[in-house]
């Protein structure tokens, strides 16, 4: 099957975007194995470079993406998933979407323009990057 | 000033979205010099890195890529811009966005679901992977 090119690139890039608001959520990477689960499970899984293992997303917290859509790109080297995301934020942050800070208009600064969904504090005890 | 962290990340990864339709339209990358020239011109600079320079996007066909807002995540190492792509098509194989193939319902195999608006052969006399 065609698709993505893990041969030439082990590790992908995935966009995942809200399949009902189009929201783009988060960035994060997927290596052959990740894909494979992602879409034997039709949820997202992928591949966290820090702690160097599959990232089953949502698997502490519940909060899962399930896949709608996948895509990949004209040099087959990224993804696109379009997403339900259980219990509304992406971020480990608490923000539906990581892209929570917006450039002001005047380019001078960014300023937080998302409105937190969770308070990590509450729902993890300390901030996690892996939700 | 904050904002992408190109210290703990010399590339990162930039996700283009049509600022009207949110359709994503393609991921590339920018350097620091690339993200300055984004901000000083608000037209998207990327960096290529098979050419490794500067990547002006539509510098050779007309269709820049205009920033509309532009967004870093919570991790500092990836930036989302929101953009209206003049032209209409992001991708140098002539689609609207470079997200063109989508996974079939059965997970089998997939399939192209964008609609060209302009054949590249016609437009570059050859493909081109900087337009």
């Amino acid at each position: 099957m065609t698709g993505p090119n893990f041969e030439k690139t082990p590790l992908i890039p995935v966009i995942a975007q809200d399949s009902g608001t189009g929201t783009v959520l988060m960035l994060a990477w997927m290596n052959a194995e990740a894909y494979a689960e992602t879409l034997r499970t039709r949820r997202v899984c992928y591949y966290s470079r820090s702690r160097q293992k599959l990232w089953r997303k949502g698997e502490e917290s519940g909060n899962v993406q399930e896949l709608h859509e996948l895509f990949y790109d004209c040099d087959s080297d990224t993804l696109l998933a379009k997403v339900t995301q259980v219990g509304g934020a992406a971020c480990h942050e608490g923000y539906a979407s990581c892209f929570f800070r917006r450039l002001s208009a005047d380019g001078q600064s960014f300023e937080v323009v998302g409105e937190r969904v969770f308070d990590p504090q509450v729902v993890y005890g300390k901030s996690s990057k892996h939700v």
